[in-house]
């Protein structure tokens, strides 16, 4: 995405890397059907293919006439495509060889890798979407759950560009009526200034409700990361085990059995979750140990959630005081194990589990879905955003809007209200892309995958 | 695949698992477009759509009316599809949350999950491929090499189709030669069966010829799988990364760093290898070790050839010496390591290598081709055969012929010597599937990937 040439054609693999019936590439650009006659062999030419139609034929080396495979290519044309542009899909027989073979063929004959997102951006440009639906595409990509890919879904269907529109136009309509009293200064300003105040209270709490929706969105979209902490044996690995509800982690009864840390992926109450298993903290000189605890170190800075696994049946050492220490003011949970074997009381602040039998998991979860969900906020069907994109340029419409209050409280010149409005009503415009930089573009669409 | 019947809807997933911009979800099935009408939401009905188009549309569940994906559809017809039956490809956004909720609607709208294979099934059923070229598919997929596609195209394209054929017919000309006699017994058999011999002899050897394709081609169509094993320390793991080309193991000072054991997929020369790093073997006390240490033993039973990785700087160990013992008659190749350090001299049987700076790898690589493939055989656009079916037809074909040969020595009756030529026929018939039975195409298309 060096620059924005929006017609030089482009491909990309649309499809994960690996062995499958199936692997798509995509190709966009108007010289691209052009491009691609030049190595398909069909009964008919794709450049002369109607839009939207599947053709069968073999994708041949110009060069050597070696057949690389038998495909079939959907036709798409401008501008009726996803990008506004020509281009086809090409479906070739699912393995690694095949699509590293065609690649290099598509690069032969004239295309370019497409970057990251570069078709979504492509068809933004073409005006066939707007910027909270582009980004719909890539959280619809990224759903880990079903609440994130219905929530992006939502999206999608425009839920968020009609709020976000809805409350332009809202603030034009109070704009219109600051201007008709610059235009016509003989009016009461008094009176007019009460309907301002209220209107302004309806739209500063609409963009509140929908900057709110952002925590909840968040997590729902990227999912939060729990890392377990604890000392040797407290049974780390048996809990990952049990969260992840599989016979993941190498388990046994010798301390320091986890070196190099796990990970591993769930879902908790509908929020994607990836875990960490990490080696045990305990004073060691065993290098690969040392090694492992420094890992566990940067794992448990970056989490979202610290779960302090205690050994029950030994109960709080040393090491573990020591931590909680260390810990404190982070996000974490103490989890009091093995009460199956446990003879000693489950401190209060604790939440007793036995991460053998599976006791206990049950209210873990549910502390897990207190801690990162406000169930509240997620309604029914109202725009849900994820975007901090979204949410910065939601908290500049915001502040733009108090600016407004404060400069209509200190009764200052009406031309000065009407900047401020258009201001906020700028900041709105980006989140849609009706405003847009070509810097913003970029940044936004590199986040995306490849193929899209 | 329990019962043959050949039109009941199934469906398959078709890419990988994961996230991608595409995945597509595939039906079959006569009543495949009705039934994705009732979830299908676009301007045209799929079941009115004409075969090879694309519809774009939602994916509704129709009991709650909840949006599921925005999705393409291609629709193809009987008899111009893959199966031969009415179906689609439906192309979602790739994400597993979406990828789950659509394989769950389908299997609530009727449609149940495909075998392995059962894609490709159909159309061998409806007189779509032969079992050669359905096979094809299938290596073509699990190519790992670009020789190993070359080779599974040519496949695909009927080289082995083609050459089956003309040796049935080779084979039925003779058959008529001896019917002729059969029936007009008063001509000299003598005479002919000299002609019978000599294109006997042909046959024969083309016969061979296809067979003699099978190792080779079995090996860059799977692969071999390579064991790294050695004493602890002697530089397996730094080996292990040479060869893949990437930092994947740890590697240490320590003995006894590897305790699981580690896999990797590498090419040498145009071959895909499994290459595995193993635990080193060392008497020890350690219950993980000798875990780690018995999963060692057990790779190294199913491999296609041993390193056994020796440290050139203390020399042959005992352990060693009893690991060459105890690996005689398996195909090993020895690897003096550490050259760079060593003083002592590589003795002549190893390969002197230096996995730190990488020099002997070559000389490895090469000895692994001379051991494994057999260049000359892999001509240029002769058909090559990597199925273990297709060589025990064949080698079927080749002992009826045998004893053809055997009964025409000794002069048995003609109506005897036809059998045995009918019945080499038949073997033949059944490379192709021109003879087939239920249970053979159940045992042949179960290996298949999922969504072909």
């Amino acid at each position: 995405m060096e620059q924005l040439s929006i017609d030089d054609p482009i491909f990309a693999l649309a499809t994960p890397w690996g062995e499958s019936a199936i692997a798509v590439l995509r190709v966009s650009g108007e010289a691209s059907l052009t491009l691609l006659d030049r190595c398909f062999r069909g009964k008919h030419a794709l450049s002369e293919t109607r839009s939207h139609t599947v053709r069968h034929g073999t994708l041949v080396d110009p060069d050597t006439d070696s057949v690389i495979d038998e495909v079939m290519a959907a036709v798409y044309k401008t501008p009726t495509s996803y990008t506004g542009e020509n281009g086809a899909e090409l479906f070739t027989h699912g393995s690694p060889a095949i699509i590293s073979a065609v690649m290099e063929l598509l690069l032969r004959s004239g295309f370019r890798q497409a970057s990251p997102g570069e078709f979504t951006q492509r068809a933004f440009l073409n005006g066939k979407v707007d910027l909270t639906r582009a980004e719909a595409v890539n959280d619809l990509i990224r759903a880990r759950s079903d609440r994130a890919r219905s929530l992006a879904m939502n999206r999608l269907s425009g839920a968020v560009e009609n709020r976000v529109n809805a409350l332009k136009e809202a603030i034009a309509d109070l704009l219109a009526s600051v201007e008709i009293l610059i235009d016509y200064p003989e009016e009461d300003i008094t009176v007019e200034a009460g309907t301002w105040r209220s209107s302004l209270a309806q739209i500063e709490e609409q963009v509140a409700r929908l900057l709110g929706t952002y925590t909840t969105g968040r997590i729902i979209q990227e999912g939060i990361s729990i890392v377990i902490a604890g000392g040797t044996n407290a049974g780390k690995s048996t809990l990952f085990n049990l969260i992840l509800r599989e016979d993941r982690a190498i388990v046994s009864d010798v301390h320091g059995t986890t070196r190099d840390y796990l990970e591993g992926a769930a879902c908790i109450r509908g929020v994607p979750v990836r875990l960490f298993d990490t080696a045990g903290i305990r004073r060691t000189d065993d290098v690969l140990e040392v090694e492992g605890i420094k890992r566990s170190d940067r794992m448990i800075a970056n989490a979202d959630l610290i779960l302090l696994v205690v050994d029950g049946v030994t109960g709080l050492s040393e090491d573990d005081c020591a931590l909680l220490e260390k810990y404190k003011g982070r996000p974490l949970l103490g989890i009091w194990n093995k009460t199956d074997r446990s003879s000693l009381p489950c401190p209060q602040e604790f939440i007793p589990m036995s991460s053998l039998t599976g006791s206990g998991i049950e209210l873990l979860e549910q502390k897990i879905d207190e801690l990162f969900l406000d169930e509240g906020s997620v309604g029914t069907g109202e725009p849900v955003i994820d975007s901090v994109r979204q949410k910065l340029l939601l908290e500049e419409c915001a502040s733009h809007l108090a600016v407004f209050r404060n400069a209509l409280d200190k009764e200052l010149p009406l031309d000065l209200l009407a900047v401020d409005l258009k201001s906020a009503m700028d900041s709105l415009g980006e989140i849609t892309g009706a405003i847009t930089t070509e810097d913003m573009l970029q940044r936004m669409f590199s986040t995306f995958c490849v193929g899209k």
